[in-house]
């Protein structure tokens, strides 16, 4: 498999799934019923993931939805002045809202989300929303579990996989599970095992893997036993300050470890780990390389006070990986 | 109709509806697209009554419903430190949120708010979480037009009227009128219409009795007339920058022109002219001197940031309509 | 109160609520699960009052909505050929079903019910589809309590008792209970309370008007101390074989007692003595008198197969009323 | 591919989705609006199937969900007197009906079918109703397509495909388009591709197809080309009175065509011809063979006044295929 950048392709990949509104904090070292002030940022994993490939240089699209207010007229310039194509971002004709997360900044160990998910905007992309000559201009689409959550956003992805492998388009499937947007775990598992089984790469934390499963405490060699079954070539599993892993179709396995970091709060940490990943992969690099990108980037973002906003450049990355001591457990 | 304190009742007033945050924008002169700071509040007009009547020292409870969570939370403990009795405020148990209300401050004339209030907790609250024994411990029931906007908030209402009536409360229907909360005008017609010829007080601006009369164009004469065959004893009729009008049963008209003042944004207004006005009536004051004091809190609340934070106290308010001159128009 | 014929208007009564399906049992003695063959008539209360009333010789008009489907289609030519005005019977466009009331017919103790209730059509009757001009044509407007059970019906039905206050035209609330369509018991006090206050004459059985008071076993007595405290001037209280009761607001009580009859099943009695007892008030006869014509035309239906097909003429009741006896209690 | 019956097996096949209650005309030649009298049958295409396929002789065990009621009760022991294992016949504890189709019989090309298919119980068969070791005990899963037009009965159908595909049991799909459940055809395309590329055998007409497809006027060989990618070994595609077409991953076609007959209704007929299929592979005889049983079958349960009870025995269908002419087209 060769994940090169692709330059018969306009787009390095292209992302699909949720646009939201992060309002982060702006006081530190408080719960949030104390928090009076919060600054406004674009949000959501694959926004996110798109805007952090955008920052290291890869060209990006996007497919979602927006509302037609405020907030959705913000994220879809902060996006296009990022530098992704916004050509596929529908602007919502229902009265649907955008998502929201409010985040409080209590202690590296504490950030607890209120989140605002229901009936938002970018769960009502419909398929007739999916373009299939724009997925054949990418070279991957990542595909974001949380746009599984719930229909029509769950039928317009599903669409888009199967137009992917039609066309011979890359899938990317980032797990991103967010409980407070699915029914229940065996709905969850479903969904998880449909995309994950025709995905070409996988991306998650092993909790993410237990929740595909519909087990717990499950074992990374059942995981890759299983999935590369089926279609999946990568398998990247994660395991917080312990590193992440990475296991080919071919039988390699790969590990990275965490880099020291004075955090100020965990989320965004997957997001920035994805693009840096797929930025290395994309430009050519080895994927144990790969993993030290994405390991890298995400102890970056964790340091700083967004998820987009905070995503580091090729330099930084490059430099914090020369620099920085791995955490050793 | 003597509307002088009751010192018999544990309340001079309670309050029922919603209470919830506003989100007010921190930076000033610019559309909320490009405000990246917004300063948390508590609001909702019922709320911001209860809050302006503490404020100036009358007795006040609520009955209404939040979230579990951070916002819900905040809200509970902001009333609660104003001196309202929260005994109930019922927290949600189904997972409902905090209606929210975005503002920007662009300029005095432009004030655009975007709204959240799709299943927002205030909108749940049940018939069975309303207490006939607490009514009954008050002066008056205040009862606001946006919870008869769903069911089963939209039931809970009709039955604290229904209570109010039976217990010999006076019921003040404060009109409030927001077109988001509502299916279509003619329902809100029906609703309105029902509780405004039960209450003994009504107040609200000339194109909410419009939406009552569900009409365009109506005339306070055809207003007064219709009520005045019902319940209602006092009727107060605002027609902005010209003044508001207040009418009684037996015949008089009373009319009170608005101040001059510095306007930073135009929401809060209502909510404050509503509590002044009531605490003028409560403490035995004519209706023509409890006009002034709606009119001059409302002139208050409007030159600063906040609608709840903003809420004058009694010095404050008779200072004004000592000092300052009104709008002649 | 004069209740006499009104030939000025072109309608004695017109009934606003369901028009639906009853699925009868065609053979007898067995419980639903081993009944084979179901026979079609139309059903629903106010459909059967107005059918009633038809054949007794008045002038009766319906304000409802049907599906746009065969059953629909039905119902709309049983009801024109029984002489009643379908003007006002709009077509759903929206896929709503017909209303169906599968029935057993085991003993006459035992007919239980299966109702399909979920999202029929005639429960999305609107407030835009509910015309002043009709109502104005009418002398009395029956409304059936189940029509107040889910919105938009609820707000259409309390519109036309608006619109019938405004025009002179009187109220008749018959309670008709049916506690599968309502979400709780405490919504349809409130709700029936709204109604029955603003009503000019209330029908229902002691069980009902439980229901209207949120209480179990109430009298006679409060019920009428408190409806007479409002618009209505007559309240008829059905206690079964036990007999009924009309009230009016200037003291005087009138009672009927049941007669004897075969019963082959009891659903339809309380539908056939409102339209007679509301013919014998129409056409000027007393209200005892009026009470035995109920009592009648309720016997006779009891002992038939279906409700709408079985309503008797003037001829049968008063032919059972000579000769039929009593039944003594 | 072996499809000879099973002995080792508790079930030759389990049937997942419907159970409903058929509604038929009593009178002939006559629309719907007309027909005055039903008789009760038990329907819905994998219920039928089972039906069929436990009268020829094969053990048959069923998925599904019934509603608390008569109807419930009088399918679940029609099914049991069948033959059929109901012991995951799940009774629904939510309240929902029992789906229901009216049919007329107005002419052998004229029988409109009303159906009552809104929140019915057997689309609310949940995940946690699907138990591997039933499963695990069958020879073949039979999926209906129409169980998966809606959640959570689409998810619960998808689980069971994957715990078929987990333990080695064949997945056969019969397409059973009926828009009436689906939101659009894109979406119901999604679904019907992702369980035709699992699937061993897929049944359908040729219309099922072009909805799989998203498609209209598709050809028989772009579908086995596309379907032959995936996991499918047989795929039968049915061209009405021109017969039916069997095709195998090794290249095989088979035709087969249909039967004279005296066509009383015409629905019922992919059922029948489905369960006979069925137990033709299943009892080892060829695929030519097997279609013109589906044939045969066919053609006498539209002679019929049922589709359930007029499932044929082995012997009927033998006797047919002897002596009956084939239509030439």
């Amino acid at each position: 498999m060769s994940n090169g950048a692709n330059s018969a392709k306009k787009f390095d990949f292209i992302a699909i799934g949720r646009a939201c509104i992060d309002l982060n904090a702006a006081e530190y070292n408080r719960p949030m019923e104390e928090t009076m002030t919060f600054v406004k940022y674009v949000g959501g994993s694959p926004a996110n993931i798109a805007i952090g490939g955008a920052r290291l240089g890869l060209k990006a699209g996007f497919i979602g939805k927006i509302a037609d207010d405020q907030h959705g007229r913000f994220i879809e310039k902060y996006m296009s002045d990022a530098g992704i194509d916004t050509s596929q971002l529908v602007v919502d004709q229902e009265g649907h809202k955008t998502g929201l997360a409010f985040t409080e900044i209590k202690s590296p160990e504490e950030c607890s989300i209120l989140m605002y998910r229901d009936d938002v905007a970018d769960l009502y992309l419909r398929t007739d929303e999916v373009d299939e000559e724009y997925i054949q201009q990418a070279g991957m689409l990542l595909v974001s579990g949380t746009a599984l959550a719930q229909s029509p956003s769950r039928e317009a992805v599903l669409k888009a996989v199967q137009l992917a492998k039609r066309n011979g388009v890359k899938i990317v499937f980032e797990l991103d599970y967010r409980p407070y947007t699915w029914k229940n775990k065996e709905e969850t598992a479903v969904y998880y095992s449909i995309v994950a089984e025709q995905a070409d790469i996988v991306i998650g934390t092993r909790d993410e893997y237990d929740v595909m499963e519909n087990s717990e405490g499950g074992s990374n060699d059942n995981t890759i036993s299983y999935l590369f079954g089926h279609r999946p070539e990568i398998i990247v599993i994660k395991h917080g300050v312990e590193g992440s892993y990475a296991y080919t179709k071919s039988g390699e396995v790969f590990r990275a470890q965490a880099y020291k970091t004075k955090v100020l709060k965990t989320f965004g940490a997957g997001d920035s780990y994805a693009s840096a990943f797929l930025y290395a992969l994309i430009t050519g690099k080895d994927i144990g390389t790969a993993l030290k990108y994405g390991s890298a980037s995400a102890s970056i973002v964790v340091s700083k006070h967004s998820s987009s906003e905070a995503m580091p450049t090729v330099e930084e990355i490059e430099e914090l990986i020369s620099n920085q001591p791995v955490i050793h457990s």
